[in-house]
């Protein structure tokens, strides 16, 4: 099938990602499967793939800093964002019985969030994996029968195992965000939320300036976070989200302003705002 | 010798936390060593041990929000900060030869630390262990002869280990920040630094106002850093460190300001600024 799109994500087939990208984009995609989110981010930047979808917050464990990192070092500009709510399960070989599991195998991320599970089943090891999804494609493919996965429904269904508890995480608020990241910047309607990346010279009040020039224009923030600055000890970068799009007024004065108060500024694109499971306002 | 401090940190012997206690605290303390910082933080609270230091930041890798997140969850007090510049060695069993190296056994953090080390010998694997120094044991426990350890010059000299290479890593700026932890807050003089944790309603330009609490006062902000509120998807807390602690007027009056506009606010220890190697307003 010709003009069929491909996306690169870091995983295995079945993932959280897939997933994402499914629910983003509908089930006509091709997937283009990468170990590591560099390579993902390579493969998009080499027109391999036609977009990248990266996982960048979890509503539990926070962001993925590693992603903001490459978000940073790539010319990628983020055109749509999706949030997708996590469900883990306990996922096994067909016929295994759970009093058969001695391992549980999953990425430390997801061996975290179920915590109680473990407490309540002291006789479960961890294991870390690199991937949720490949951890149900490792127990399939090497019939591993002491063994359990972690990982989403989706993976189950597509490595045909078997789901033998659902919802096994500590919390059920559990949400990760999700961005569609393209070479070049796509101008639809409804580019409502604007991320951004910004240093400063450190001065007393310096942050508190750079909030002013969203807050005067009462333009909404979601989110503010800080990083480090590779080389500059304890010198920060701040990655912001904000309502609106440089095409706006009140958007592009506030960027305008910022830009005389930061020393370094960069746009990392503007996307529709997903309304299901949406972000508040700071 | 009776009157002996006891402090319990993470890791295993010849650790950093280790180096960062002796600066801090000079030689004649006795170490309590932990496997988890859940420990460490637990043997503090029982009295087992008279304070414990753990790592809080990492001027290349950012924060440790593990121990953020123990702070908030727990009721020690910030009496100390210590700022550790660290070196990472490649270090063996005594007389094996760099070309008899094949697995490079460390912190996940550290390894990622070496990157260009790894990119220009390429022979080398490496392997995930809890703990830098733990990594130099072992190699010296099991005698292991085609494996090296990524840890500071204390490990090297604590096991006996040969170091073959210094300093390793990519980035020479590579500082670790310590907050030394007790019961009790202690009230000396030269407090001058204070650090908080709050949240507030999600309504738009509450980050502002908050931080417009110290900028009416020029006080001075050294950190800003959202984590995620387990449970409440999107929302966060911030930790925060400013210039002067609450026995002045203007952090005082700060303090009590902020909580007119904050659900929550605690106060995680004043405590003297740790002059060398240090960090900047914001």
């Amino acid at each position: 099938m010709s003009g069929e799109l491909i996306i690169a994500i870091q995983g295995e087939r079945g993932s959280y990602s897939e997933q994402a990208a499914t629910n983003l984009l509908g089930s006509g995609i091709k997937l283009s499967c990468c170990e590591h989110f560099s390579e993902v981010f390579q493969r998009t930047i080499n027109k391999e793939a036609d977009y990248c979808l990266i996982p960048i917050e979890n509503s539990l464990a926070g962001s993925i800093h590693k992603n903001y990192d490459l978000l940073l070092r790539h010319d990628l500009k983020i055109t749509r964002e999706i949030n997708l709510q996590v469900e883990h399960n306990l996922i096994a070989l067909p016929g295994v019985k759970f009093k058969e599991i001695k391992t549980v195998i999953s990425h430390p991320v997801a061996l975290d969030q179920c915590g109680k599970f473990f407490e309540r089943h002291t006789q479960l090891t961890k294991r870390s994996a690199y991937d949720t999804s490949g951890s149900v494609k490792r127990i399939m493919e090497q019939k591993l029968k002491d063994s359990a996965a972690i990982a989403g429904d989706r993976a189950a269904e597509y490595y045909k195992a078997e789901i033998l508890k659902t919802g096994i995480q500590d919390n059920q608020e559990n949400f990760t965000r999700f961005f569609l990241l393209a070479v070049e910047p796509e101008t639809t309607k409804g580019e409502d939320k604007t991320s951004i990346v910004f240093s400063f010279k450190n001065t007393p009040g310096a942050l508190f300036k750079c909030l002013s020039v969203f807050a005067l224009r009462d333009i909404d923030l979601f989110k503010i976070e800080s990083r480090p600055i590779p080389g500059r000890a304890w010198e920060y970068l701040f990655y912001m989200d904000f309502q609106g799009n440089p095409e706006e007024d009140s958007s592009r004065n506030a960027l305008n302003h910022l830009k005389e108060l930061t020393e370094f500024l960069k746009v990392l694109g503007s996307y529709p705002r997903d309304s299901a499971l949406e972000k508040k306002s700071i």
